[in-house]
């Protein structure tokens, strides 16, 4: 088998647009990915890729897709990394597939949702339970809802349901929300919004459909367990880096990957951009401009050690 | 006057994203620029816009500011930074035309190409004449090309144009290169690579397209003028950042504007983002990147120090 030049884990914004310049520089390189977009093909309207005065996600995805398709671009799509590993100047890239070899590496991985880990999660995942507001909100519209979490991403996705839904909760296993003040105070104005406070979801209810929720409140020192109906759930209790399978890599207490203004990681050769690292914001056109300068990175690294293929 | 919550300075790729992301934020800010676009209205074909399969640098621009327009932004086109002060808590911000206070700034005021001034330089920009081997040396597949320059950027390009190109001269005005051994080294490998020292630029030749340059070359004492015949001519003779004006931000020897990976200068409540910086890589995608970071952490900034004005 070749040793790539490059091997690109994750096809996400960061992952495309490293491939396009991977592309452009001529590298022999392999782009490994479940699938094309990861969490953007997800987003509903997206309003601030810099060009794009209004797109979706899948729209915004599909014309990545068509970029990236330009180029004689070898991907494996369905793919999942599960280690990588250093042997000599090497590195060796375990998938759920098979093993590469390859010179450089760029980890563009992102973020999933972090998971409540209660009965009835998994039954009713996208039979009214979601993990995006942004996404899968709209459906809900004139419907009773509950957003799980007390942080700056449960308000946001409240904020953006009590635009159309007839009641939405915020369940805070804490005795107040953090956030931001002002997405607080804005909390605070909706007409329609309710905040439940040192309250713990136990259970996920329903049929066939998401039904209410299992509750345990404690009041004045005092347990109590209540029902609350709902028609739709939304989980927002934070995100994890896909970032396990790469323990090669030096990784923050968020499990983030560490890199530098110019997406070095610690160790020559490995890179890493977008969602997975430790840059503060989370946005797609962040996360290309990150993948763009992980491949420039990975390029120059390669020229300067005399290691590139042609 | 109103004190701002935001002056951004500079309305390329960087300055316009920052310009987006505050203008979503509801931040009340300015956008003080010389002109719409930057160094990017001036580009050939970009082809490494992720989104944008081809498109050219005005038309990129166009989107941009349409993008840009959506929103109620206070810009001020024709007008130039002189000098920031700090008042304070407050920054002062003189321009061309008159002088207004913020909370905090934003730098994406870019770099500029050091020029040859050599007749037939300004004739010939985009017409086979260019500042960037990354951006636009795929138009020039099978072609023969000059990069004229003798360091690290002259060979940056060269190398790269190798790639594709039949022939490729380095027109270095000293007696050896100077850059980084190792790329020397590959200069050497390189088969279709010709450099041609004490050798300097008199004219770029040509009719409604580059033909050629006319080089005085200087060989055993004796100088002679030879005519060179290529198609592209890369002028890679260093860039200056703009940043003269910003003498209260911390710089490197290049006189870029030191960044953290989100776009954090040295002083608290002033960002800069993109090509100004000290971050590697010059790209469109990058630059946006970056100017959305530097939004980001400014309305971060603002809202931590209670200093947001609504």
């Amino acid at each position: 088998m070749p040793v790539f030049d490059l091997v690109i884990i994750g096809g996400g914004p960061a992952g495309i647009t490293a491939a396009v310049y991977a592309a452009r520089k001529k590298l022999d390189f392999l782009l490994i990915t479940g699938d094309i977009g990861g969490q953007a093909a997800w987003s509903g309207d997206i309003a601030n890729y810099t060009g794009y005065n209004f797109v979706t996600g899948p729209e915004l995805v599909s014309k990545f897709e068509e970029h990236l398709k330009q180029f004689p671009v070898n991907i494996k799509e369905g793919e999942f990394a599960r280690s990588i590993d250093k042997k000599g100047d090497i590195f060796e890239i375990w998938t759920s597939r098979g093993a590469y070899e390859a010179k450089s590496v760029i980890i563009a991985t992102g973020k999933r949702s972090r998971e409540l880990n209660v009965p009835g999660e998994k039954e009713f995942k996208n039979k009214g339970l979601a993990y995006c507001a942004t996404c899968d909100g709209p459906l809900f519209a004139g419907k009773d809802t509950a957003v799980i979490g007390g942080g700056n991403s449960a308000l946001d996705a409240a904020l953006q349901l009590v635009r159309y839904c007839a009641k939405v909760y915020i369940i805070n296993n804490t005795e107040r929300l953090g956030g931001d003040t002002v997405m607080k105070e804005q909390a605070e104005k909706a007409g329609n919004l309710e905040v439940l406070n040192s309250s713990k979801v136990l259970e996920v209810l329903g049929g066939k459909v998401v039904s209410g929720l299992k509750i345990e409140k404690v009041k004045d020192g005092n347990t109590e367990i209540v029902e609350l109906k709902v028609q739709g759930v939304f989980v927002e209790i934070g995100l994890l880096p896909n970032s396990e399978f790469a323990a090669l890599a030096g990784k923050n207490s968020a499990g983030e990957i560490v890199v530098n203004a110019d997406c070095a990681t610690g160790i020559p050769g490995i890179f890493a951009a977008g969602d997975v690292t430790n840059v503060a914001e989370k946005q797609i056109i962040i996360a290309a401009g990150e993948g763009a300068k992980a491949a420039l990175a990975a390029f120059k690294y390669l020229l300067v050690s005399g290691k590139l293929s042609q």
